[in-house]
């Protein structure tokens, strides 16, 4: 394969936005890196956080955090890959050096906080990446295509980390608000686990598909026969007030809510009501080269199918402004 | 010892607050029940929420809830306890049979909620008191006087439970908000459990008490050359907004926030940092009679010993008002 | 509906075994105990054990210890259940009040060791069963019939505990080791946990069963390709050396061996093995009232059927010499 | 500093044991890895296994795991640490890439496994050490010295490990067999943790040093009014039949058995108990950085003192001899 000297790409700058650029150098991996050749890379709500909303994670570099392609360079002392094998990244991008790296909570890893794939550093709008920690790859299921596993390494892994986070197992009564992106690959990944789940969400066409999907319950707003009290746990994929309230009056005492969605700056609860039935709210971020390997396991067995179209990747910017105006559903991967 | 028909004691209701009443009738206790003569009751902040705040747990009972007492007689078929054991109440009263009490979390028994003794359902500040659950006491070591005990069964059990709940160990770093009355019993846990302690309390009095307690540091506000991200669990004894935002800020990512007090009605929290740090928030309620058992082997050994000063029973009135107007430090515990 | 004073059952004393009684009273319920007519009990190597091998658990009771019933005289103080619930035991009988129930693992209560429902004190052999503790029965749902409940209160209960002790999780690989009598229930729980399971049993026929619950993969013995240190979880239900020492072989670092099984007195492990790979042998028994609730549920979905045959409870002493004959396969259940 | 060319050091071979050899290269760091000046180096018990007892890790390497030095040359490429950094080894040597090690448990990497540091790959009994992976050092605190990390990074990361993993808290009752090399240091640290502390040593004036550092109660062996069932938690430090049946026999229901001393091949348990009271069996290795620096931190602030006594390393051999010989007590530690 005849690796070019320069690739075109998507640059984000704070000063101007995201914008097309031709002459991107692609790099040659050290002794300790790889080259990624890109098969596919997803785009996601928190592209445009960063494009419109002023998210500030780092300035002029690649976007792109949804990524799966091919090793085509291999560095003389790397060990755990080898040319021509299929991998996706793990988005957060840790050190794996620190304490709380070497406990278990990589995703978490303060080091690389903002210097996440495509997220402050460079990512998959391009043809080619330089890996510098090939630690951070996973490999990729034979029987699992690229464009899935692109959406895989987000959409799946997100809501995966949070249910393996609130202890999901077949005794649980999982509430779920939410049934978009993230959502329809929760509900498959609950009913993995064994659970009940009840899904809230406004639009009557995201319940159809949950259904389909195996949800137990869907309702465009709880029922007032449903007690308050009866959740495990509470899954909020919206991430406002008023579906967090929901989430809180409806958990069982120790009952755990996560709050996934970031659709409010900053969320309120009752003090009193926390304390005396000990509610538990756990933060929830993406998920860690291990939950990424289970996430591929799930969907190898056909567990888990996330809902994925492809389009070329010099269409990224009208494929930007379609999701920013809710005009399609599921993921849009592209290939470069 | 001769038991009266009748006996004094102080009686809330929701119309008319807490009274003294002079015949109210000593129960004769039934096969499974045992009559507690009251040696010692605390007076708590929790009971001037009742009085002056409105906080609606049942009506017509006798309040206090920090009990020790002697058992003066058995019912038939209980077995746990004899007459002249020394014990205290196991304040949140469960029911037992629940699967919130059978799994472990009985001070979370939705059954017993707003039933707990001295708030909700007669308590301690009377001669006597029948106990329909034996099983809900726990038995004083030898070397705790009773004064000590009441004081334990909130003052120290409180902390004890949060911190137990947090995962406290020696090589945690714990940050308080408050060093009052619960404050100077959690600095001695905390220290119990191995962990290094940092104190902040706008009373410089307060910091010479958690000072003398072992505190490894105590402030009145955080010095800048704190470093944001240093704690892996903060308490917040206090409770309000300001001080939640410090225990939000200054806990590691994967760290552990316990809001024990219940200054505010409402907290709120930054969601974004909250997902992307893996923030916990853990509700935390008084405690079970395992951590009632292991905070008085705790006072046994002499590892906590609670503040106390007495008074006769007949006086609560009077240092009610004390206690609102903040004229006294410590606990006080009545005899009857 | 009538009660009769007497009754017919199966008295157990150690220096007779079991014998048929005729004129075994039914005992008027206290005002916190229920009677509980007997509507289905099942027979298990357990019983063996105690008839056959000397197995000492106290001494002139009836036996039978996988109980279903319906309330039919419920004592005034009762207010768990009433008339005409229907309903199965909690074989271990816990106390519910000592450090051991009240943290949770009520299934291992020392007071109660040794006067399981059965195994000590009465159990089901009989028409009518007395029952002291009416927190230690549990509701059966609707749509699982008597028969079922009671092979689930242990052949199903035992193997839910185990596996939810082992924390099976969608990633876990489980090895098994029998698909007899609990095998069979377990591959479809840790099915219904969303586990990859791999079944060994010397038997061909027990294979074929293990398939059609599916068990992904299935042998007489492990195959050569299969490498050590493969599996998470290894349950093994046969419980001697040769299939204990291939759970230690086939754990990975860190894994977890639960001997369910118990064909050996002793059993022993490879120390330095044990130590360098940090392997954990969690000792598991019968199960909790909640574990209970969760078996149902599970049988209420129709995650977890148990293969019951019926019999009169007459037939007992028939049905005994079959079992110990291994003449049928899956569980008698009796209808007195 | 003037870096020699080659250095003495002790190499074991299978066929030759271990022997001095005067002319082995110090080799120069590559830009990912640093060279170590051995400051201090512990000898252990282990060491006398590969020698002596034909424990098979590796051919042809330096011996000497425990291990403490200065940086004296950096890699180019090295972020973690810089020149004149005083600094010990992790002794497992993780890989770090791994599930296990990504998980929190590098002290079990498989791919580790009998490569760790002076046990099949090169380790202290030499001048200066070039570490491959500088992510497997960690900082020395400045109050503790050389010697005391070198005995720390064995003698207390071991038994502080296998304490952390049995949960050790202020409640647990703790049972130890022998107060010997690591028993002295498990006592300190079980003070540390909180825990009430009984130790159990043949020699007498071995429980004069258990009293010493704070042991609640020392025996030669256990009194017969010491009811079986009595603690949460038996360290076997010895790990013989004769001790290990005492620990299962010990501890409580659901209690926590720790088998660190490897005194046997093989233990065997009582199975029928282990089931029936859920005891657990938890194999313990050596620790994580995590846990070495929080070792480091009990130290430094003075709750860890390990008795340690200096030789010069041209000593070893002697020294080898002593220990094997029973011929002094603590650790002995050489400075090259």
């Amino acid at each position: 394969m005849t690796i070019p000297k320069t690739q075109y790409g998507f640059v984000y700058t704070q000063a101007n936005g995201l914008n097309l650029k031709e002459d991107i150098p692609v790099v040659e991996p050290g002794s300790d890196e790889v080259l990624l050749k890109i098969d596919a890379v997803g785009l996601c709500h928190s592209d445009l956080h960063v494009i419109y909303d002023g998210l500030a994670v780092g300035d002029n570099y690649v976007m792109g955090h949804e990524i799966a392609g091919t090793i085509v360079k291999t560095g003389s002392k790397v060990t755990l890959f080898k040319d021509n094998d299929r991998v996706a990244a793990v988005g957060p991008n840790p050190c794996g050096d620190c304490t709380t790296c070497r406990t278990g909570f990589e995703n978490d890893c303060p080091h690389s906080a903002g210097k996440w794939f495509g997220l402050g550093v460079d990512g998959g709008y391009q043809q080619y990446l330089l890996v510098k920690r090939p630690r951070n790859l996973v490999k990729i299921p034979d029987n699992v295509d690229s464009a899935d596993a692109a959406a895989i390494t987000d959409a799946v892994l997100t809501p995966y980390h949070a249910l393996k986070l609130a202890g999901v197992r077949p005794s649980s009564n999982v509430l779920f608000f939410g049934a978009g992106g993230l959502g329809v690959n929760a509900i498959q990944i609950a009913k993995a686990f064994g659970a009940t789940v009840t899904v809230i969400d406004k639009k009557e066409k995201a319940l159809d598909v949950a259904k389909s999907l195996g949800a137990d319950a869907y309702y465009t707003k709880i029922p007032e026969d449903v007690e308050a009290g009866s959740f495990d746990v509470a899954i909020d994929l919206v991430g406002i007030q008023a579906t967090f309230d929901e989430c809180q009056k409806y958990v069982k005492p120790k009952g755990v809510i996560v709050p996934v969605g970031l659709g409010a700056a900053r969320l309120s609860f009752d003090l009193g009501d926390l304390a005396l039935r000990e509610i538990n709210i756990l933060g929830s971020f993406w998920g860690t080269a291990t939950d990424l390997k289970e996430s591929f396991e799930l969907a190898s067995q056909g567990k888990v199918k996330p809902k994925v179209r492809e389009a070329p990747l010099r269409e990224l910017p009208e494929w930007i402004i379609k999701l920013k105006n809710g005009e399609y559903e599921g993921r849009v991967v592209f290939r470069p």
